[in-house]
């Protein structure tokens, strides 16, 4: 199936930004669970901060991003846990097409626009797109499989250099 | 804290297609967890059929996609499950910012670029953004709290009209 001409761009704008202890895309961890304990704040500008409303009652929230230092897109990856490659939509690797990612962080306090945060496994400066609750009878589904990663050890838990925008480096 | 205004916008553009049996917006189940069984379908484009390789081998995936028919951006809703206003970023509203929802489906076979999935909460026609395997090593957080909606029971399944875009209907 070809991509539709008429289909529209769409207009995506941060909300706001995520701040961490993570400046350098190579030792960052892979993933919230492999981040046990890193703080981190994302800051959400003026404009959006009236939608943060009751969000303190919530223990953990899914942080929704942009991979602003990932390097070209690429269809096929080498992920941090394996040694094979994989279509990039069967991983979560950063160098995807619209470089969108997801990460369900801890949610420790809020002060205004300012969330504190834990288990942040995000480069610090990330734009930040949307936050949504993370609700267990939504999110939390048993499964049996899970491809390719069943196979593997966790032995890696933070990133090499492979998926980061050389031009910055 | 406000926006930077060198912030660039960020261009997303549709990796493909969802399908479902929800033309409507009035009617759509609320979560994939209400949707049980519904069946739905996504068109990968060409271009990026390669990227779909191994990602067979997983029983639910993430769908990132764009909230195409929602109605202008509201910060403070009354969500489906409530009958008092909340932040929409405490909600998981389409009418938010930028407009992106996520929805952990049931996959259920490939051909080609075409995933047959069920549990699909999407509307029929829905731009699809991004595709991520669901990991429960990754995804699976037990909370103990999740905020306002922990005093809500799930009466209602499906949505009514109040989100959507009114110049379509």
């Amino acid at each position: 199936m070809q991509p539709d001409p008429s289909d529209q761009e769409i207009r995506i704008e941060p909300i706001g930004e995520i701040h961490s202890e993570w400046t350098d895309p190579e030792g960052v961890p892979i993933q919230p669970r492999m981040a046990e304990g890193a703080r981190g704040s994302a800051e959400v500008f003026t404009p959006y901060v009236e939608g943060l409303a009751d969000i303190e009652g919530f223990e953990r929230i899914w942080l929704i991003y942009h991979f602003h230092r990932a390097g070209p897109v690429r269809l096929s990856v080498t992920p941090f846990l394996d040694t094979s490659a994989h279509g990039v939509f069967a991983t979560r690797a950063p160098v995807r097409p619209n470089g969108i990612g997801i990460s369900c962080v801890r949610l420790l306090a809020r002060d205004g626009g300012r969330l504190e945060l834990a288990d942040v496994d995000i480069l610090d400066g990330t734009p930040l797109l949307d936050i949504k609750p993370y609700v267990p009878r939504f999110d939390l589904f048993p499964v049996e499989r899970a491809g390719w990663i069943d196979a593997k050890r966790a032995d890696r838990t933070h990133a090499d250099g492979r998926f980061a925008d050389e031009s910055e480096t």
